[in-house]
């Protein structure tokens, strides 16, 4: 009998509650403030967004926090995500290590985006909204949110940057088939958009402004809306732990113990989702072995290159102030096919964790980062998404550390959706026509030159 | 605790043992016959094609053939497969059935195919093949043996029906990502192919054209090489069984026993592989109460329309001639969107089945099954494919049956496949513009004309 492939837990492993870092960090995260006043915000200024349960949820320093039943029904249809170790990837890697790989790319959306879309939705329709409307880059937080909203019932308004809407029509359909209402962005069904459109008619959208317009939406909207948000916020990053307990729990089954944790990194929520509930023994003794590593896209590297200062989430500067690792809220990163890694700032926790030592950083290029994807495809065969890629990226390169060492280490990395929608970019790695941006200095400096004075 | 949503089973819970239908039928199958001297073939007639293994396995009557090891490896991937109990869909339908679905959309290709893919391309590895030719519609099957040969080290050449080349260049680049060459057919490589382009420079191709282009490619081309299919033939339909040996153990756990089977159906190879391990005790006993219901499109009805007579499985005649329902070896069927569907023939062990009342066929068209996917992927989250969307259709018919008589029933269906590379035809649904196709006798019974005088 080999080694197992798979770790599987049943439906009654889904965790009961999601964990909660803010309970264990040990030093005070600094406050959020208000975009008018630059003054500390209270529930209040954010009710118009969130409803309350959320907003509590996003300061609340209680460790863990109960998944309501109706939400754990939901997760039923795809969770517990397998665990896998990659005996095929070792062996072409010539690798001592041993690397095991957990895979949220089962859910219906494809990624693991639905762990918070499904939360959220949720609480909304406990709270009584009946519209949310949300931004979407490449379009996995938009389909994670268009299928909890046809789940819960609720209507969904999805503002799609429009390059990804051009490019991605797979994406978008996907999202229509869950009933969702779709348009590109800039749009002409809000101001930012409009003000955009009138600018420059041709305008490609950003991530930045597609949020100033759903933002806009659901404060302007005759139907009772909401808005929401696919990462960086707090309580999205501990939705997202339902995937490191889970990891826990599977890798006692495979008697294994993790030396490096690697995952990739855009706006935070997928690495945090995986890594804080491998923290706590770190946070009470930095000297723990663990390593844990989050791996950016060169293009967009804002814990390696940002700076730490408040700013905001969006290009319109409708949003909360956030301290945070950030390439300035202007900053638009080279259309790199990871669109999901595509974002200016970094979540707050990540962040601190960063800047305290506790989390490690590296940027990768793409060209390396398909390589590595292609790699995989052609081992495990799953097709990883572009973003995932860069997981794969250090987890391969830890895994080749340990050959040059000769050294056996347990490597597990968050493989966090598949790349069924992202074969256009597959097909050009594989016909020597993606390339790597080398990103000046200068216009990092540029872009940050807008920074609110707080 | 609510009842489960899905019912798993662990690694060794993987079929150690294919099913081989073969040892029970209570009636022979008839000879399968040469196409040029129309006498039944023999090992070594067919030994240009296929390893010996698989042409042993073709004609063998044992019961159980033991899956190698290597090849179970390969399952474990993504194998067990999970059967799911469709709470959210039963509950849309208002429905007293209780509806279950196994999913075969988790392999890295997207559906059942790899199942055999595996195992014919581990034949050939053992048997010295370098290389392995085969053809495609929608893509299912060569994305499948793409895969497999890429964990086999095998070259793989697919010749893929031109309109599917043209109008899924996502199929077309996973396949290369796994290493996979493919041309468009009618391509320039063959003579069939090269025929075909003089005729008509702009033809679109069909799935009949494709097989002749593979099947000439082997014999003729200077390096080791061998053909591979997807369906149809009894080995390929034996491999599938791992699917049906799972479910039988899944609905054990689940406490359930079926009244009836659905399966969507093309050339037969996934209805085969999900319905073969519960017939045993039907065979035995007629009035055996479990029903088996086959469902096929409208546009390409071969079990309710076609005729039961020797043909062959390719346009340019060039394979064996096979006793089967038909509706003749040219008939192109309309471009509907299951394109894996679009078949002429049919596997003969499912005709001789359906010949002598153990399973039932019914046509269905185009638009209702959309309707059916739609409502399954706002209901159970998963997108599935237009071809499994079929039996989706037959499940909810059955189901709604149950709610006029207001009878419980178990329904048990295979989902076959996801359908994120058939994104465009659910947009094109959304829109109102998928059409029903009403196939005229006339038309039927002309493509019937060129059937073979044996």
């Amino acid at each position: 009998m080999p080694e197992h492939t798979k770790y599987l837990l049943s439906e009654n492993d889904i965790p009961k509650d999601w964990y909660n870092i803010q309970a264990d960090l040990p030093f005070e995260m600094p406050p959020v403030l208000h975009p008018g006043t630059k003054q500390p915000v209270g529930p209040t200024d954010l009710a118009p967004l969130f409803p309350m349960e959320l907003i509590k949820q996003e300061v609340s320093k209680e460790r863990w926090i109960e998944i309501p039943e109706p939400v754990r029904e939901v997760y039923r249809l795809w969770r517990p995500s397998p665990l896998y170790r990659a005996h095929r990837l070792e062996k072409a890697l010539q690798t001592p290590a041993k690397i095991f790989y957990k895979y949220e790319g089962v859910s219906p959306a494809g990624s693991h985006k639905p762990n918070t879309a499904v939360a959220q939705v949720f609480y909304n329709k406990l709270e009584g909204t009946k519209r949310i409307a949300t931004e979407t880059g490449a379009g996995q937080w938009g389909s994670a949110l268009a299928l909890a909203c046809q789940l819960f019932d609720i209507e969904c308004k999805v503002y799609m940057v429009r390059i990804s809407y051009d490019q991605k029509p797979y994406r978008r359909y996907m999202m229509e088939t869950w009933g969702a209402k779709v348009v590109a962005s800039p749009s002409k069904d809000t101001n930012s958009g409009r003000a955009m459109l009138a600018q420059d008619p041709n305008c490609n959208g950003s991530l930045g402004l597609a949020i100033s317009e759903a933002v806009e939406d659901v404060v302007t909207n005759p139907v009772p809306s909401k808005y929401s948000l696919g990462s960086v916020l707090n309580h999205v990053l501990m939705h997202q732990t339902v995937i490191g307990l889970e990891t826990i729990k599977q890798l006692e089954l495979a008697g294994a113990e993790p030396d490096v944790l690697v995952g990739c990194i855009g706006g935070g929520s997928n690495f945090g989702g995986f890594a804080f509930p491998f923290l706590p023994a770190k946070l009470k003794d930095k000297n723990n072995k663990l390593r844990i590593v989050a791996i950016e896209p060169a293009a967009a590297p804002s814990l390696t290159r940002g700076l730490y200062a408040y700013d905001y989430g969006d290009l319109s500067m409708l949003t909360p102030l956030i301290k945070m690792f950030t390439l300035g809220h202007g900053f638009i990163p080279a259309p790199i096919h990871a669109g999901g890694l595509r974002y200016h700032g970094m979540a707050a926790q990540i962040g601190e964790l960063y800047r305290h030592g506790y989390i490690e950083a590296r940027a990768v290029q793409q060209r390396a980062t398909f390589e590595a994807g292609v790699m995989f495809a052609r081992t495990e065969g799953i097709l990883p998404a572009p973003e995932s890629a860069h997981a794969i990226r250090g987890a391969i390169d830890e895994a080749l550390k340990c050959r040059e060492e000769g050294v056996s280490r347990t490597i597990v990395f968050n493989l966090s959706g598949h790349g069924h929608f992202d074969l256009t970019s597959y097909d050009k790695y594989l016909n020597g026509k993606i390339e790597d941006y080398v990103l000046p200095d200068e216009e990092i400096r540029k872009a940050q030159e807008a920074l609110p004075v707080v």
